[in-house]
């Protein structure tokens, strides 16, 4: 049996009709079908009316839905009507992050300047594990890397840095380079209680042992835990995972202090720094990442603050030599003879094979603002932050976690939270969220931390990463959170008040909802 | 100590440059700087003069390095001059799919549609970790996933599928899910020896024994020499990797026959279709992936035959169940209480946790041609790729790789390359592609593969995944081909020749090179 018949001949489509991206026709092509997808982006926005849908997960599926059931007919509709039914709905149902109401997540609206970028890498489409298919987007990839590879180990003889898909593959890869320095099935990874769930998520995958995981104080490893962690542990090879810019709170453990622990008891040291690294542009605030240059690995990411379209992550390695692990012979990539004769070999630059040039957006990033037009950037979000925090504290209504701020990122509660008993008062701040969220109006997070007596308790966050919203585009969110808790607290009551008032009410009556 | 210093006060940017290509205003900006790029990808297309730039590797480098040194300097130089340096730098120095000379690898000239939908995904940014994140974006995942995983398992209860990036990171996700069926450790993988090098580095990663390899015939595995390996590994749970559309040769193993073989050992089977996927599109060429519906999982890729610019890859499962071991619960992303309340819980959809929206230019595709038209672009490639083949069928200095052309993968060679002796004939097949791609002439791939007298000898590999390209388009490369073998088998000749008349020479003239 022939393993691919040739289906019968027929009629070509006709080629005027022109379908692809590249080459020298492609870009007319593209700007007729970019120009639908922009007009209809404008469009979208105000008809949103707010940072997301309202409405609620429900009515959200509901719309989206009707704008192109069913996603795969058996005729086309063309590609002018798929694009703008779908734009439309994506648009409509965004969670769109340049909306100063969305702060929830290290979830950032990317430059324009980037997305433009992006574009260019979309239409080529070099794929970046050969120099075949990517020969400049390849030189690109090197210049970028390097010039992060400096920036995160600027005293390192031989630095180097990878291109990821984002701060939880840049983990994977930093557990399992650690992994293949060690005896297989001995190396033990050791953690705070603040690191990301992607540490404990490579370690799951790589079949390595659960993380250790060390107390916290104040959102921050305390190195004394660390110690004594390690010391249990001693023996073993060991790597110490520290964080600097908890996703919760924004906090950057005390990577000197780290250091000197991890390096008594001959641990590596990998610094997840997706959230913090950027500081590194500014350099007013890159001193609150010392202690990042003993770190063997740096997880580092440009999609949070580096305001890139998803995905821009990177892995920052103090040796070159520490990728040895990674690297790879397929002979239809890089055949020996290939790389005899002078071909780069790619190859060994990451876990997976087909690769976006994602180096490319953030190149032009550089180019186009300079370090110190970043660390601008950086500074402004740190600095809204700041004020925002301020705000919050001139708020009779609401309370702000006492403490630093961490980064750009503030935890508050209403006052009528902290009015009620804990589990009540962290539901009522669950639902602020929700109702902010169904309503269309904000967009907020959540984050479990320790309150000023010590206990964990639930707090709404904050996570400003816009780099041109201003601390008054944010105020509005004060008045909306405070209108919703006063809500919840009033649901609340009144949820209670019939319990009390109705217990002579028959059985099946006070259980139904 | 404080963690985040304000940076001294200072005045912010003017707000009116605006920066974000969301909200309202973000299109505006984009369709500027959009501009720019389209304009200079026209212009360098032509000013490239070929599908990829001429004088190889260092020539590329230097070239593309003078459009943007540093790459990170300390002010910037604005937007537009940085897209168009380094768009021009990308461009100039690009293998371009779109050119049909450009057929080395799996590597597709994306639709100009898709691309366009990529730039909506890009300018609103959606996470697909978290509703909240991505309300309409998720909705279009989860339709789009839905759409594939029925095309892919038309017969199966529960289908669904996830978006990956990439056939590397599917059949990753493959081999985890069958590792955590298993009791830890015991899993062995059963694979052939056409299997993409993927798989091993799954196994690797995954800390998983190494793949026990089955001999091929004809590129295909061999259903007794898998009953053989399954029967040694008797007792242990057992998952057998087969390949539809081999990465050399674009071969589909004989999956009815595997299914048979692995259902008696009672193992799992999963189906990298990484490339012969897309044949399920067109009701003509479905036929050829008989047997897929018995795979457990199967990789499923649209960046390949599917013309989606990088990154937009499936994997596809049988039963939803099967996606249990991903599950994960990250209180800032879906907290119980959360998802009680009805907010959709996207986070056990990936082992990624940030995730760009690359299901809504998979979506956008499929409504804008059907599958009706999907099925049309599969069967022209397929097509072309026999017309193409009997064209080098028909030169007298080519040869193609006896027997059937693999989906749309012909191998063929310089007949002056079978006049010399293996060895010899292998390097000027080598040397031939290596000239081709220095010369900016041609993008042609090379693959090792079993000859008429079942030695393994060089091939040069084309692969046609060009929507739009006819036979005609191609047919240069045949004339390049035969004319860079003619001066390639000459410098063999001659490089031969003086060192048997030279043995009379000093011994440093001998050594020079």
């Amino acid at each position: 049996m022939s393993d691919a018949t040739p289906p019968a001949p027929g009629p070509d489509r006709p080629r005027e009709e022109g379908l692809v991206a590249g080459g020298a026709h492609g870009p007319g092509r593209l700007r007729a079908l970019t120009a639908i997808v922009l007009d209809t982006l404008e469009d979208a926005a105000p008809a949103r009316g707010g940072p997301l849908p309202a409405g609620g997960p429900e009515a959200v599926a509901r719309n989206t839905l009707a704008r192109f059931d069913p996603v795969l007919p058996e005729e086309g509709i063309g590609p002018e009507s798929a694009l703008g039914d779908l734009v439309r709905a994506v648009a409509e149902g965004a969670a769109d992050p340049a909306d100063p109401a969305c702060v929830a997540h290290l979830h950032c609206p990317p430059l324009a300047v980037a997305v433009a970028a992006d574009l260019a890498g979309a239409a080529l489409n070099p794929s970046m594990d050969s120099w075949d298919q990517a020969p400049a987007a390849g030189v690109i990839e090197e210049a970028t890397t390097a010039a992060l590879a400096r920036l995160i180990h600027p005293t390192a003889l031989a630095p180097d840095a990878l291109i990821t898909s984002g701060g939880t593959e840049s983990n994977l890869v930093a557990l399992l380079l650690a992994r293949e320095r060690a005896t297989p099935g001995t190396l033990r990874v050791v953690t705070g209680s603040n690191a990301h769930h992607s540490v404990h998520r490579a370690a799951w995958m790589l079949g390595l042992p659960a993380p250790v995981v060390v107390a916290c104080r104040d959102g921050r490893i305390d190195p004394a835990a660390l110690d004594d962690a390690l010391a249990a542990l001693a023996g073993a090879p060991l790597l110490v995972v520290a964080t600097a810019g908890t996703t919760d709170e924004g906090r950057i453990d005390p990577l000197p202090e780290i250091a000197r622990v991890a390096e008594r008891h001959a641990a590596r040291l990998h610094v997840d720094a997706a959230y913090g690294g950027p500081l590194l542009f500014s350099e007013r605030l890159a001193p609150l990442l010392a202690g990042l240059e003993h770190a063997a690995s740096v997880t580092f990411d440009l999609h949070k603050l580096g305001w890139q379209p998803v995905a821009a992550g990177v892995l920052a390695v103090a040796d070159a030599g520490m990728l040895a692990p990674l690297s790879l012979r397929a002979d239809y990539l890089n055949a020996d003879d290939d790389t005899e004769a002078g071909l780069p070999d790619l190859l060994g630059r990451s876990i997976r094979t087909t690769r976006r040039p994602d180096a490319l957006k953030m190149a032009v990033t550089f180019r186009a603002l300079g370090r110190r037009g970043l660390g601008g950037l950086v500074e402004h979000c740190v600095r809204t932050a700041q004020e925002f925090g301020r705000a919050v504290d001139a708020r009779p209504g609401l309370r702000r976690r006492p403490g630093d701020i961490g980064i750009s990122t503030v935890l508050f509660r209403p006052a009528a939270a902290d009015a009620l008993p804990d589990e009540a008062g962290d539901a009522v701040v669950a639902a602020v969220r929700r109702t902010l969220l169904a309503e269309g109006r904000a967009v907020l997070g959540r984050a479990l931390a320790e309150d000023g007596d010590g206990r964990r308790r639930l707090w709404l966050k904050a996570t400003l990463l816009h780099p041109d919203a201003a601390t008054a585009d944010l105020l509005p969110l004060l008045d909306l959170v405070t209108a919703a808790a006063d809500r919840a607290a009033a649901d609340h009551a009144a949820a209670e008040a019939p319990a009390a008032e109705d217990t002579d009410a028959p059985l099946a009556e006070r259980l139904s909802p």
